[in-house]
């Protein structure tokens, strides 16, 4: 049993609450256990200098989080007056994600921010943004295709992101907490499609080296917690659901 | 009657959630309105460069928004790279005002950083801001104080702020929602201790001018707004309200 | 008697020198006894983005110090690479506070710019900055109004600053300098029109805070010592002044 | 046959010039085809903060390009006054890949700062880097070693790494050049040990997702190469392979 | 004769108003016909990092131009966050300028920081500034020579600046004021100490090339120029040039 | 005999090896001694803003050093945020050379980068590069003229640079490496034409001041080796020098 009571294949609890704040076209908040993070998706009227013209729209996030979500107060990015590597790291690992199961094409010449903000950390933030930035734009989308703003719900499939890793004690372990992350000798993100395929495959051994079967070990674990995360997204993002699941048929 | 349907002099109801986020040693929700600002106080163990080797603390605020706590979306000032000019005043307000009521001697050498993030924005985030930072040093005190950390529980006095204005229709109002705000020909801000006396006053007719005469109406309103504010906070903190009211007697 | 032989209720020595440099439309050096403030005005033919197209104008203001204005050296904030709260501070007041007196529309698509820059500080910098930034805009408008571009002199009323505070010594004062600065319990800066109107009203009481009757005493003082500065100003801008005293029958 | 002629898995033509320059303890111009990269390896007889008293050592490294390594020309990071995201993301890669290898209590409390330089840029940009960057340190660690500034070579391990890819025509690919990159529908780059153990695995599908299977014959074709580069580092780095390779004996 | 009627070598009226402002250890505002500096001298109790435990001291320089210093204003080099190059160009110019007629060892473990600043430019700013920071810092030795502070006057020699350029119609020219400078076609900045060497020489044809005997030409110019401005600096300057002229002496 | 064997009026072995890199339009690697620089030059078809609609064309110049092109590790200006003074007065000193031999409106709404990069250094940085840039400029150009991109080769006459000094030991010196720089009393750096003109003369005496006829002593010594480069320029740039030297007649 692990430091939480957890099995080794076993996901902490997940909530995600919709229309968490009222301002934003979508917005969610997602726990994963103790780590919980805001995620607004807003739909803005233009596209970026660099896609201007080609009739198509851009999906991209930003993450951050507030000082004092983890266990010792951070100096704000705001303040230092830069982003981190960190930080540049996750939000343009979530916006590629999100943008992996959009039909740009489909959006117009729009951009959609989705912020992903943590307010309390415990292990697996970048996960959970993920993971909770697909349901928060799926509220948007809704929004857009329920008001014929956009002539199509532009997104194709579900996404989802899980951390796995390798712990001395334990072997391979799935959706660590901090404190297991901490030690882990394997740290790996892995972000899947409902379809069953990989989106990105992040996999770093800073304190240990990993072989291939122990890779293969953490891939089994990786697509069984994602399943579950599908589950819970498709009962938070509702009426958005079953245009997902219906989305060729409604665009005709 | 108001927009929101309240009378000239009501504030809106205002909600204190003690403990909301579990890493820093205090820390609130507050709620006035739709305007919802997390409040974290962080204890640290040192003192900025120009204090030390006084043996005395320090007490200092931090402001922010997230992106889509408005209307339409910021663009976060960690992407900037600098804080805006409304933002460092907002932050050294709060910061001054708070320690207008903290003994800096019996703190020690320890700076109390007081996050105040704003999740959801409609007027009167500042004020608001100050209120619940107020609560949320109040209970990281507390702990301080019960854990012997500190010598005494070292606030002296009650602390809130309202926001007060002129308004062509209803003329003195009382905290302005933000389609108040908006319209509003004066706009003052005013900080008060439980004894009744002024932090801070701030009143700007950027609109219009004012006379002495609605000054004394804004100030008049201003403290019925504030003392109801008071008996907010005693409920939400709980045991540190009990240390602040019997301060003197604790230390001895 | 105060440090320099003043009675609580006396300016110091208050000189505006016209004309004091020979680029900007407008310029004054003002002296409010040591404290000497370059203020200039500049015309810009064009407004901020956020303006564009209204058909009006837009008045602006910055703030600086010479390193060496003050008793010990400061790092120039073009060094730091970024402005200081307090500049920021004081110069988003004085352009809000020069906007009160001035009819935007009558401007025409252009900005005015009105630089402070403090050339030797002995307290209340920044009330000689407001006094001095309205007697150069007057100045510059002057030229405007007389080689007809702008189609009349768009200046409404009087505007100056001056600071009051209490002292434990001899109570309410008017116009510290610095020394009385750094010992004051409260320290209010006041912002007038000449109809007797406020502007703005900032007290802050860092070391002690106050009282409703003892706000009354500072406001009735400063009100007084406005009320001289505008007489020195009139002395000042000259033929400005008579444009400004007619200003509603020049127009036609 | 690929665009250059090149089977699926084959690599570009390698070469790795030892001692490019002089002033560095290490330093190699490697080339994989036209992706030319001048990695220098500093020695710094202290740590950074973070790793202060601790006894131990630290490896980290810089990435850069020149500004018209590329098609087209660059604005420079300096210019611009920040790195990219994808400059942040490839330095913590090539360092976090350096440290898996190197015994960090063996260095003393020393940095070694290995700087890669892309003079020209022909895809593969970061797996040229990190191969190079190996070689770099080894040539300085050997340095150290000769001449007993180290009482050990702290290198464990050959380091290299390779870039794969699946590609519409040709399926999975090694060692994509730029004009296969721009195409390649995936994009995964490995780092292994001398040991066949992963370092890391970072797989992206932006423009299309990849099932297990396909994973699994880039996993393949990765393996392939980078045993391939162990071989021309060895040769490389002359007496600093024999080093690594009796790295147990020679510290006795 | 020249636009305002000087002849070809002639200086503009040049005036050295000492101890100008009342902070700085010495001060004074300098003169070139329209061009108007104020020069300050600070003297710190420390020296930079890289001068620590030499015994010896550091002179360095800073230089700014206030925003309507110019016919049409300029942005702010604190708004923009960084300085020009055109700045540090100057400053570094000034400070080496300045260190070459100082001994460094005389002045002890401290800083002297001169700043020159621009309140009004018609052409040659910077050696207006030159000239004004010498004077400006034998007022500051002088005082702490005469308190002991320092155990001699630590300058060995007067140093001065001036420009001379060709212009098409009167050839070489002496002191150029802005009108000149726009249209000629060298432009070189000459800085000279009181025994006849040079300092600086930096000679530029944006426009035009020059040869070796227009060279000599402008050298000529400029020395014949020089040596009047130290007439007018030993006017000045007072005490110190006493100071100065038996430097030798007073040591001993 | 100097530190290297060379006579006093002797250039380090200089090569230029034309088109070193594949991307830019036109690129050499420069080599004065130990002094390596790559120079490469961007044809970019637009202007900046302070050049549009004005029908001629721009050439500009950045220059950097890799971290460790010299003997101790140098931070990049890319992490420091900002480019020091040292960079901006080099890289505007290149521009501004380069422009002094450059038919600007022959270029057409263009501008032209030349990016040098020192990636060994021993002295000379600045004279290798802009003597660099100028092939670089040319064979640029060259293609540029060849294909009719451009009606005519633009540059009008060689250009050159080279590096002066006063050695105590030797007098005056020609092409200072490093070593010689360190302890040379003064340190001239001169840019002529190929008809014999100077573009730039800069001297600076900061150890120690010079007379005129040290100074002219070391312009003898600079036109001498300014000439023996030109010879080395022609032959490395090919076509390039003949379209240079018949630049007049071809046009036609």
């Amino acid at each position: 049993m692990r430091v939480d009571g957890r099995q080794s294949d076993e996901l902490r609890p997940v909530i995600i609450e919709a229309d968490y704040i009222k301002h934003p076209e979508g917005s969610v908040l997602i726990s994963f256990g103790d780590t919980k993070v805001i995620c607004s998706a807003s739909i803005e009227e233009r596209v970026p200098p660099f896609m201007r013209g080609q009739g198509k729209g851009w999906v991209t996030a930003e993450y951050a989080m507030l000082p004092r979500a983890t266990e010792s107060r951070n100096i704000r990015e705001s303040s230092k007056g830069k982003l981190s590597g960190r930080t540049m790291e996750i939000q343009r690992l979530i916006g590629r994600a999100l943008r992996s199961v959009v039909d740009l094409d489909a959006i117009g010449e729009r951009t959609v921010w989705v912020d992903c903000d943590v307010i309390q950390a415990d292990g697996g933030t970048r996960t959970a943004a993920v993971t909770g930035a697909f349901a928060a734009m799926c509220l948007a989308f809704q929004k857009a295709a329920a008001d014929k703003t956009m002539k199509k719900f532009p997104v194709t499939d579900y996404l989802a992101a899980v951390s796995v890793g390798v712990d001395e004690e334990h072997g391979a372990i799935l959706d660590l907490n901090y404190a297991e992350d901490s030690k882990a000798e394997v740290d790996m993100n892995l972000i899947m499609t409902g379809s069953g395929e990989f989106v990105e495959i992040q996999g770093t051994g800073e304190e240990a080296t990993f072989s291939r079967s122990q890779l293969n070990s953490l891939l089994d674990l990786g697509e069984k917690g994602i399943s579950e995360l599908f589950a819970i997204q498709k009962e938070a993002i509702g009426e958005a659901a079953s245009y997902l699941e219906s989305e060729g048929e409604k665009e005709s």
